[in-house]
């Protein structure tokens, strides 16, 4: 930790910082110039809040030189995590496609997508069984007799649900009938709820929230972890920007970021951050160019007639030419030196 | 609902979206220029879904004519909502001021802020007994401890407890030993907690989400209103911008805003939207001239030593002065024309 | 500066740190921890550069320690800067209300508007003749014909000129017709112009960049102090964000935070920042409650004929009222503690 | 357009806007619902402002159906544009690769680079004479000498030149040596510049400003267009969030909504967008993906010893990497179905 000193702070003043380092256990380096004077606090403070010298009225600014997040780093953990769900599947190796529609609508629906997945050899079914929802009067999800629907679909065709978790109340229920449990980005700073993802032991897909910064992001990840459940995937889902042509801003350079400072692996839904469907096959090859590790992506096979996010869902045909454009990238990019 | 048709659309589609109006009881004219067809859905389209119409690919644009939130506005309810706490104390009338430390830290801490509340005629104690924290390490709260420790302040001094509810399951306990239940900006759209919040009886004070739009803000009231809580006082507690020099950037307009709007008290939280003591006291000032309902503002007997946000808390003596400019403020405020 | 190894950085790559800060004639302290190296670089760095440094692949971090600007300061200049106009009127000193049509659009409209402010003892009258349009193909302004006509309305009812400087091409005429030369948020990082500003002789009111944070507003600000010309009026008007609601979010912390880093005065433009005229008189009571050294406001005698910003724009009756109650509330503010 | 009015007008407000219409030419179709009425006003509204009624007291809501530009658009001019520089050298077909320093520190530097992108076939040199810097006490560029500098090695090495133009007054002198010229971020709505780059007979590289929606960077390069010259280069060097760990926030998404909307190329910056070099060719392989026509990359043989932006510099071997990995990238996309 560094701190710099006002201009017109007094010996006192500069003894007192050097008093509190004592007590907290840390050494401390003193450098001395005409206008600031800069104290290093030598010692481990991830763990430390800079509180306790920002409080201070002579200190001008407090710096920490550590990263506030330690598990999710790939300091930490140098491997790339790559998770194994059961029959093969894994997520941080190769370019995972989970796809489906917004709101598990009905059973019908659900069967039809399901049987499209499994002849496109896409693995993961997506569907939302509870919807956070901006207005208390729109659809709000089938509930558990939408998580039901994911599961038989998934056990007919062979397929590993994500599904969204909204409340620790649900948490039993939604572990019971999800292989992934996917946070919404609304929640991305739901403490209390990510407390709880970290006693579970189903992977967490935790989405960015549209208001978190990388380091925010990654404080999130670390919640989860550091209660108990290692295996979280990391989702960019877009930011909230001044940009109003499309419905978020597809933060895309988060990929490489996470590729440098953390071991989780990394996906994108272009679905969600774009709001606009004609611009998702563009931004999934992006995605793939860009390093991440998969994408989840809104479908329907007529999303004329979908409750929610029809504007965003692909048909079935826009969905599988992209899928083959993703393959033949995929085998260029793995070419890369 | 306007609807705007793609250039290129053709007699079937205006057909297909007469249709649709028609089986949703609406009446629809159609406008037909020369480069775009505008279709006018005439009825109380509040609680319907853009998405029907937006799906469809020769739309080019669907508008909502009505506001997406009712309760809340003043149409619905045009006189302003004064909430009434017993012993006269009132909010929505007047100048309310909040204060307390960021967290209850001990009791003894409480103790010195409630006797120096109780001497300056402030009746409002605010604290933090559950504390949404960005890093899993940081200080959590006392939890039950802290919220029990706020309580025999209360009553000690004769204050009304302000304390923040962060949990569906622990909304019994806070409701219990709070006066006015808080919701902080990172819970502004955690909906689950906000329709709990609609099954209790203390007034909810609701914070804006930090990257909440006005008219979302609105909706989030909504949904403690709609599932049976009409006392809701907004809080607008800084937005998050690119600016880095203040913590949050206070968005006071929205102050007028909801009273043109809105039936709502709005009070304004310039401790957490500056993040600085410095620039407090005149943020305090401009929410007063701005029309707000009252003020919640950070202090602490000894801000150096605050676990929390010491850097935005007032010292007592701060407090005072900036108590006092109010006073005079807020007589000068009731004589405008 | 202080300058952040690597973990993994070499005893080499730390000689080389310590050599440039030698070249450059500063002196270094080197903190030698578990996981980072910090070295603080000792002297006057408020013209350098943080690139020689982070530009090294070794190196984690650098900070500034002082300021990116200097004539801008408090700390260089600790008395407040008023600026005299002749004629006894000042900025700087007590509250200073200029206002206007948007643009120029009649001799007529501007001798009904300059007779209204010398009814109103308003000394500033403001409008555009050389007009910024986001669209080529929207009205453009007078140009020069709109600058004559401000100055006879000037001379007629003893007003100040307020009016906008677009381009380096156009100073010289700007600068022979105007009191105060505006330059607008579109140009708020136009270098070259405010290079010219530079070496004009009358006050400069420097709108805020909609997308400057505070630091970049002062530097654009000493862009014109540094070529020659000191009488600076900064002026907040509202920042991009992603509220929808307003038309730009009115950032009125800057208030406080001009007062305490800078002795330039700071006034605060209302109606480009709210964009609704029902929302002005609040924000202008909130601005002088802040400490601002004065508003710049929209007036239209019949806004609903304006050929721009009518929709922000007071009717003369709005802006007595508003007057009125500024008045009071000035003598109010200074009597605060 | 359509106009919404209030629900309290009267007949006379609604005779009053069909007046206006009838005035402006355009015929109106009059929707009344229950609570709302809505006037569908018909007719090329392109042009006209929404100010006109936008002003009037008892209008909602003024939307216009139009969009704001016109030239820039694919419904104007259907076929993509494809910019023929001599040499058989293009943009608009293929993938285009513009590299160079940050700033023509010295011919030395300059011969280096040229000669190092004439062995990689690349055909564009990048490199600032005139530089826009925050403050006023930064490196500015060496000017004019630095234009000979650029053109010299062109001409050695047989290289197109891109370099930006800040100011009217410098726009002959850098028109004679540049090939493309570029407007910089801060420059976006620097109308009088725009103005003058119509006059223009070299292509135009327009930056998206850091701070400009899509629609706002469509209307600066309509008044480019607009004032005669139609060969503009859209480039995405990403905007302002709340973001902080990059730079900017690359918006990757406004490369295929440009491609539905434009027939301008539209290039991509990924080194100021990131400003950090390690992502640097990551978001060039995804911009290459989504779509776009080519990338302005910044590289310096020693990054270390760069006077400017060394920190998003790539080395001479990083960069020869990456184009090997883009050629292999475009090879594939161009087999995209």
């Amino acid at each position: 930790m560094i701190v710099i000193l006002k201009k017109n702070h007094t010996n006192q003043n500069l003894e007192h910082i050097l008093e509190i380092a004592r007590e907290m256990g840390f050494r401390s380096h003193v450098s001395q110039g005409i206008e600031k004077t800069i104290i290093g606090i030598i010692g481990d403070d991830s763990y430390v809040s800079v509180d306790r010298f920002e409080n201070l009225s002579y200190v001008d600014k407090v710096i920490k030189v550590l990263k506030p997040y330690k598990l999710v780093s790939k300091e930490f953990h140098p491997q790339k995590t790559v998770l194994d769900l059961d029959d093969g599947i894994r997520i941080g190796k190769g370019f995972s496609i989970m796809a489906g529609p917004c709101a598990v609508e009905s059973e019908m629906l659900l069967d039809e997508v399901g049987a499209f997945l499994k002849e496109q050899n896409v693995p993961f079914l997506r569907g939302g069984a509870f919807k956070p929802r901006t207005s208390p009067y729109a659809f709000q999800g089938l509930g558990v007799k939408g998580l039901k629907i994911l599961r038989r679909t998934a056990e007919k065709y062979n397929l590993k649900v994500v599904t969204e978790l909204m409340s620790e109340n649900e948490a039993e229920v939604v572990n019971e009938y999800a292989d992934i449990i996917q946070i919404g980005t609304r929640n991305a700073q739901n403490f209390k709820l990510l407390e709880k993802c970290g006693t579970l032991n189903k992977p967490i897909l935790l989405k960015r929230g549209y208001m978190s910064k990388i380091e925010e992001f990654f404080q999130s990840a670390e919640y989860i972890m550091a209660n108990g459940n290692p295996k979280v995937i990391l989702c960019e889902r877009g930011i909230r920007t001044f940009e109003t042509a499309t419905r978020n801003t597809l933060d895309l350079s988060v990929v490489p970021y996470v590729r440098e400072e953390s071991h989780l692996p990394i996906i994108v839904d272009p679905s969600h951050a774009t709001g606009k469907r004609e611009l998702v096959p563009a931004m999934a090859y992006a995605a793939l160019a860009a390093g991440a590790d998969g994408i989840m992506v809104e479908i329907h096979p007529d999303p004329e007639k979908a409750v929610s996010d029809g504007r965003q869902s692909l048909t079935f045909a826009q969905f599988e030419a992209m899928t083959k454009n993703l393959t033949v990238l995929e085998e260029t990019v793995m070419r890369f030196e």
